[in-house]
């Protein structure tokens, strides 16, 4: 299958590439190096400095893995996707080319305007090229968890029918974002719904909650096929933040009274659940969508398992209830159904202690890179 | 009380200056032309050449009216928009500075994606620009009640309590729509919920349904003062289109079996809507949502009311079901509520055979002007 991945450089992204490549696909690989370049500028790079794309499908292909393509450029551009187009002639894109960061689309109206920017055009160009090259082609796009927020009923995967008034429909679950980024990822899921049913495109949207995880079974821990796994306020996930936090002996920093409640995922789950996503797409438009977590915690709950990890190898792990800057209630229902993803075979990581401790090995490994200053740094959502 | 009104060049733009400005109020009028000059380049300028805003806010003096002050200029440039609001520290910003044919935004990817742009974008500064003056300033939104679609249940007024597995909650309703522009301003109220919920801005959004007629009190019927009436498939609305076509001979284009309801509202109404909603602005953080429109009928309703009112007036009018073009229903459930803004005390001008008629003799006025190749070409959606 001739596999198109935008976003190839992100935290996910090069990670997905080599999956879908060691499972004898045709891979291309398309960044912009968006991230990488917005994380330098802000001070905080990722753990363990990676090569940019050429050089990692180098090392993938001198270590026995198969060609990747690499095509540099930026999706928003048009006519570069269409000659992305008309080189690759995908039967699968997955879609992660998105401005990625709550905080960073949170720092300011430039950056909110560019959130949408990046993200909205972006996917509106996908829409217009499938249907402008006319491939026959399933578009599995990253949504994310934090559309939804944290309503007072049960969460569906995507879908809900409304009774009202004796009559009754099918919608779209309903969304309110907690950042410009989240609503951003509503947008995109309003557009691609509104492509799927007026332009009959096949569209999987997977609603992710954070994901964590250092490594994946292909990377063979060689850093420069690693992911580029962020620690910082801006860029990183919560739990991989807090285990930095603890081996860099920074107090994990929980917001508020911690008891925000969210779905979580092994970044090895994530490219199961792509991986499975791409290999039986929905119909011609369909937008399927599934909510791509498999088990939930309170942040105090996760703060509270790192600190017990921590302390058993000997670190000392104190956890800091700091003012919270974003404006999200810390106490609220929350009861998402994530069964969808397991029906097509997912089979999932859990937070085990050992997976834990497996990261904190791996986090101590590169102690000495840590930047004590791009921890926190406090931006707040007001 | 000071009026910022954004978009004042477009159809209800000028018409809505001169509404505040009769009541004594201080106007402060923006344009960047983007539909004048969209609507020359292809071909399709409005019935009556009026001129650009300047000129308006002259002839407005000179016959009597007070100082209308214009500011032209681009509000997705956020330092322009800055600008704008340290010169006029408005109470209320009429904010009608958007992108607003669903026709325009389906002619291919530049169109659309400047829809998503120019849409989102401006509505961001403008949330950014109240914040970052700190204006205690509420901001009155055009929305469409195209947001909504055609759902199988009754629509409400923007909000609706879902029950669900034992458990309920509030939401904005549901909202599906029939093109990317119709798609932008679900963004738009997305982006402006997120705000009001976040910054505690006061915002009130309306849902308009098409709206009709070619002059108000104002204007006094003088050209120069007189709404930019659009009469092509791309900027006009469907009764001021059906009414031109009676008058020029050509065939009234219902598409399809004509079976679409929708609501409808005079621009007179749409003024008084406006003004009631900026006198009584809703509390900080809360986004107030009103469905816009006095009466609703069919495609085939209208095309048959006007070629009877043209008929009564001597014309021979021809009714064409032609291939929609666009993708939509044709048979559909809808009944939404508009009760909201009747309770803030509007007194709506009802679709009545006069109006029916005032409207033919104004466009006959005009006849001689019509370019009969601007009527329709059939942009398709697919």
């Amino acid at each position: 299958m001739k596999v198109l991945i935008l976003g190839a450089d992100g935290y996910l992204g090069w990670a997905t590439c080599m999956h879908f490549s060691s499972k004898g696909h045709e891979v291309t690989a398309v960044d912009n190096y968006f991230r990488r370049k917005a994380s330098e500028r802000l001070g905080c790079p990722p753990l363990i400095l990676t090569p940019e794309l050429p050089r990692r499908a180098k090392t993938w292909k001198d270590m026995g893995g198969k060609a990747i393509r690499v095509l540099p450029g930026d999706i928003t551009d048009y006519d570069f996707l269409l000659s992305v187009f008309s080189k690759c002639r995908p039967d699968v894109v997955v879609h992660y080319a998105e401005q990625p960061s709550a905080v960073y689309s949170m720092m300011g109206r430039d950056t909110a305007a560019f959130t949408l920017m990046n993200n909205l055009v972006g996917t509106l160009n996908l829409a217009y090229a499938v249907r402008e090259t006319g491939a026959a082609c399933h578009i599995v796009k990253l949504g994310t968890m934090g559309e939804y927020g944290t309503p007072d009923i049960d969460i569906e995967e995507g879908w809900i029918e409304i009774a009202h008034k004796g009559r009754k429909d099918k919608f779209l679950f309903p969304r309110q974002a907690g950042s410009i980024y989240h609503t951003s990822k509503i947008q995109d899921t309003d557009l691609l719904w509104f492509f799927a049913r007026t332009w009959g495109l096949s569209i999987t949207d997977l609603m992710q909650g954070p994901v964590y995880g250092i490594s994946t079974e292909e990377d063979g821990m060689y850093p420069a096929l690693m992911p580029n796994f962020n620690y910082d306020e801006v860029f990183g996930t919560v739990l991989n933040r807090f285990i930095v936090q603890a081996v860099a002996g920074h107090p994990l920093t929980v917001y508020g009274k911690g008891g925000q409640v969210r779905g979580y995922i092994n970044i090895k789950d994530t490219l199961q659940c792509v991986y499975l996503s791409s290999m039986r797409p929905p119909g011609p438009g369909e937008l399927r969508v599934f909510n791509q977590v498999t088990e939930t915690f309170t942040v105090k709950e996760l703060a509270a398992m790192v600190k017990k990890a921590g302390e058993k190898l000997g670190y000392e792990v104190r956890i800091e209830n700091m003012e919270n800057p974003r404006v999200e209630q810390e106490e609220h229902y929350y009861n998402p159904k994530y069964t969808g993803l397991m029906e097509l075979g997912l089979k999932p990581h859990y937070l085990t202690d050992d997976v834990l401790e497996g990261m904190f090995h791996m986090v101590a490994g590169y102690r000495t890179t840590i930047n004590r200053e791009a921890i926190f740094r406090g931006i707040k959502w007001r």
